[in-house]
């Protein structure tokens, strides 16, 4: 695909197009765009347009669809995968301006909301009406809801409740060729047609962009407790997240933290009144919610009982709401505490929850053949665990070609453990390279058709999730 | 498409065919293939195919799809909108020989299963081992799951636990031209290329044979309370559905029945003990489930509380195992209730919760203005309201035109209401007349271009959920 370069004429109609907020081709604006929360990438678009109306997206797209001119949407720019960058150059769609709660709709449970809403704000405006949106990625305070769409985000709480697919409900898009489509039905049963809602969420921006997002929402949950287990063999840690599945009990988070991970994340954030003795491997966070309180503690005691019969250390019980939210915060801040550390690069990898004692073994046994350092942590409840592996003393000749044979072989562990590459950072740019370990060549021909009905052109979002 | 028609070589083909159970030519075989449960269509295949190979069912595939021979998939032949018929003849693939049920992964909380198992015996199979799959459609005791998977089916627990879609992790699935493929990966959380597992449940049987269903359980539930609430008028009933949600309890069922479904499933199955006092309307069916006996109490009775605002009559508490079974039997017995008593069609909409009221007010509307008489009852906690339209007296014209018209209509309501065609029975081949309604010509055609994606020559399932 060889995609035209913007013209001054391209920028006049952009700026022509009733309801265009802003085209920006100034060297901040450009850069702002070029980048996002993944590894130290850099695209830079060759413009930015930020729409407030529909009409505005669809007149653009039908533009950029007949003039050959790659389109790339943007949230707020959080993603780990490297799906909001441009890496043809060409147009960078910023929703910023999609800001808006539409309509709360308490009768129903629902809410319809713009893509370019953050996601703790949505959270925190439904819980006034005593309502509960769970999905809660760590970088909620800053990310956009349409976002998390775009990559079916998870988060501590999917273990009970679910990822963002579990609360869509319907969707508004505009298609590369301009026109505006509703994907189904604001209806909690649908069997009706094919499921195109589900086939848009965790599509990445490929095909179509979102405008308007319908969510069912839950009655809030008034009580939770935490806890903070520490396991002297980090494997324990693993074993001992299926052992309180398997006694019956659905934790609302079940967060798994190698050692290095909580300690990087202690110092990054500059924690106190935690103490971490040095024998201690790993940790698990523990949250318990409902809305009976006798309940609660009663789970979360029996809970404590499963984890008796592992080598732990002393259990932190947070009690006080500043107790909780400093063991949140630390667990958060494990990837910009990373981050800030060494260049890294951060595997999603996804295995069926009573494997990750086996993944935990094999990462450390490729790092060791390898070479390379690794800090694990994740929603061990899902059998999402997060590989960050840091570059540290390792040349850059290493770290751009042998580390990449041994993600190969990473990924064709864990799908051999029936996993599979991403759980909830999705593929983008980064990952894309490996979905031939996933998948078949058919099943990415299926994929790629699919493409191909939304965006016969390809001008949408082009060079994510598939191989070049 | 102009089909073609079988022959003796055909035939001698499906025979030679290594793991293929039965190839029937015989009458008896032909018309036990014919019909389903929906109204009193018929509809005679060519031959119906036994296979209990996944090989074999390629094989039958790669032939059919070369020499143009349609083929129906079919299984128990419990569905309610014809989508197991061969309407242009053809192959009927039956699929009773997948009986088994591969492997119950305790570690994991997971099932592999073959898509021939009934319902009832997987949820019996899993609850031996202290697990719980959901999903219960009326018909449990007689429908497979792999049918369940085809239409996304629901049941009375969906309005707490889901519908099939949120328990079905990956598929196995054999293409129109024989090629095998799994459509995802054994996770839980998955953002990992296109959602084709969620593409394929519901799609009917148009997309590809489901040969093996990965499904996620859940720990078993120990307890639960029921109770039978009758109203004076049937709209009150339907606000009380929303007033308790607001209340911010979940039910595990809260299904409405009208008089007369109740009535005609009382003398259908010959229940006593239950009286129906001449002012009640409709009666709410309210269940209630989880572990903690006391809290369930509890809820039980602060639900109770909620529907004394309204004009009830005695409402009755199912203590025992025998009580709780007589209403539920009554409650699933209504369709074969209406079935036995005259011809009718069954309509399965849904609307957002709450619009409820108003959707029972202008089904009734409607008849008075086209001349039909209903009966309402099903998921209210969903908004999924099962119209079974009687035909009664109405003359043979009626019934097939102006009828025709009046479920335009009604499906016009459902849709500007915010609803949609179908909530658990699919669109098949009784529905597919009305798709125009739900959806624009261009989201039908995104649909149809994802239909040439899976099958591009149209054999497999034709004349479903599209119109002609």
């Amino acid at each position: 695909m060889v995609f035209k370069k913007i013209t001054a004429a391209d920028i006049a109609f952009f700026q022509s197009i009733e309801g265009m907020k802003a085209v920006l081709t100034d060297n901040e604006s450009l850069e702002s765009c070029a980048s996002d929360e993944t590894e130290d990438l850099h695209y830079m678009p060759e413009v930015v347009v930020q729409a407030q109306t529909v009409a505005a997206i669809s007149r653009l797209m039908a533009y950029c669809n007949e003039q050959l001119i790659p389109v790339t949407p943007r949230g707020a720019g959080t993603g780990l995968s490297g799906g909001a960058l441009p890496v043809y150059g060409g147009v960078v769609l910023d929703m910023k301006a999609f800001d808006k709660i539409i309509h709360l709709d308490k009768r129903n449970l629902q809410v319809t909301t713009e893509p370019g809403v953050i996601t703790q704000v949505l959270q925190d405006y439904v819980k006034e009406a005593g309502l509960f949106y769970p999905p809660d990625p760590a970088s909620k305070g800053s990310c956009f809801i349409g976002g998390n769409v775009a990559e079916n985000s998870g988060g501590p709480r999917a273990v009970k409740y679910g990822v963002v697919k579990d609360y869509v409900l319907n969707l508004e898009v505009v298609l590369p060729d301009g026109e505006v489509v509703w994907t189904g039905a604001n209806v909690l049963k649908n069997a009706t047609g094919y499921n195109l809602t589900q086939l848009m969420v965790g599509s990445e921006g490929t095909l179509g962009i979102i405008t308007k997002i319908v969510l069912r929402l839950i009655p809030a949950v008034r009580h939770d407790v935490l806890m903070l287990v520490p396991f002297r063999q980090a494997v324990q840690a693993c074993e001992a997240v299926n052992a309180i599945f398997m006694a019956g009990y659905t934790p609302s988070a079940m967060e798994f933290m190698e050692r290095d991970a909580l300690e990087w994340s202690m110092r990054y954030t500059q924690a106190t009144g935690i103490s971490l003795p040095d024998d201690i491997e790993a940790h698990l966070l523990i949250e318990v919610d409902g809305n009976d309180k006798d309940a609660l503690y009663n789970d979360m005691e029996a809970i404590a009982a499963v984890v008796q019969h592992y080598d732990i250390g002393d259990v932190l019980f947070a009690d006080t709401h500043e107790q909780k939210q400093m063991l949140w915060t630390l667990r958060r801040k494990v990837g910009e505490a990373v981050k800030s550390n060494s260049i890294y690069k951060e595997e999603d990898t996804v295995v069926p929850r009573a494997e990750l004692p086996e993944l935990l073994r094999i990462i450390k046994q490729l790092g060791r053949e390898y070479g390379f350092q690794s800090v694990c942590y994740g929603h061990a409840g899902d059998g999402n665990l997060h590989v960050n592996i840091v570059k540290g003393s390792m040349s850059d000749e290493d770290w751009n070609t042998k580390l990449t044979e041994g993600i190969r072989k990473l990924f064709a562990e864990v799908v051999r453990l029936g996993g599979t590459l991403s759980g909830e950072h999705g593929i983008g740019l980064v990952q894309k390279d490996y979905m031939d370990i996933a998948f078949s060549n058919r099943q990415l021909q299926i994929m790629r058709s699919i493409k191909q009905v939304f965006d016969p052109i390809g001008i949408l979002n082009p060079g994510k999730v598939f191989a070049d």
